[in-house]
């Protein structure tokens, strides 16, 4: 039988290239951990029913609040609590692991407990 | 209101020195989000009801299961599946986060979903 070992974020990180896509490396109970790299600007939203850990693992992410941005570099966590909107933004490539309950959505589409919110307008 | 900003792991590690006895620095839900540093063997033991995630993030970490050794380094994640007896072991001073539902006991106490096992004798 394959037994489950290590997970080693920074070598997963090397197995994907396309950004916004989360990848699921394992799982805590009912919650997935979940790999992604970060390119550009996301779109507003919130999760209604959860909160949402980020832990940066290399580059330099922007969670932007609607009151404050929140920036975050490699081995520093933040969690989003639940309904509260954001948008994270990356300047240059950023690889992140992402901690939620199995099922969430990262947006994209409209589900249970994820409201994507409309972006303002650009300042 | 003082908010809440991001948990720099490595920088919340050096605020204790004390071996096995966990700091919460955050939740996710109803998880709490906890820092360690582990010296030396702790004893076997198992949560029966949660799995328990490990991220080291400094020394080397040897999660002793009945079967084999799960090694981990820096950056890397492992996850006791729930039931499964473990004893983490640390030949060198390690820091390690931690993730696991509100009210799991490290271990010490017998509470609801903590089982001690009687270590084996060396070998």
């Amino acid at each position: 039988m394959d037994q489950p070992g290590p997970l080693n974020l920074t070598h997963l990180l090397t197995k994907f290239s396309d950004h916004w896509s989360q990848r699921t490396i394992g799982t805590l109970n009912d919650y997935e951990i979940k790999l992604a790299k970060l390119l550009g600007e996301f779109v507003w939203h919130s999760h209604a029913d959860t909160d949402e850990l980020f832990l940066v693992l290399s580059g330099t992410l922007n969670i932007q609040l609607r009151d404050r941005d929140v920036i975050l570099r490699p081995g520093e966590v933040f969690v989003v609590p639940k309904g509260v909107e954001h948008c994270p933004k990356a300047d240059e490539e950023v690889g992140v692991m992402l901690l939620e309950p199995k099922g969430v959505v990262n947006t994209g589409g409209c589900e249970k407990g994820d409201l994507i919110i409309t972006p303002r307008p650009m300042k």
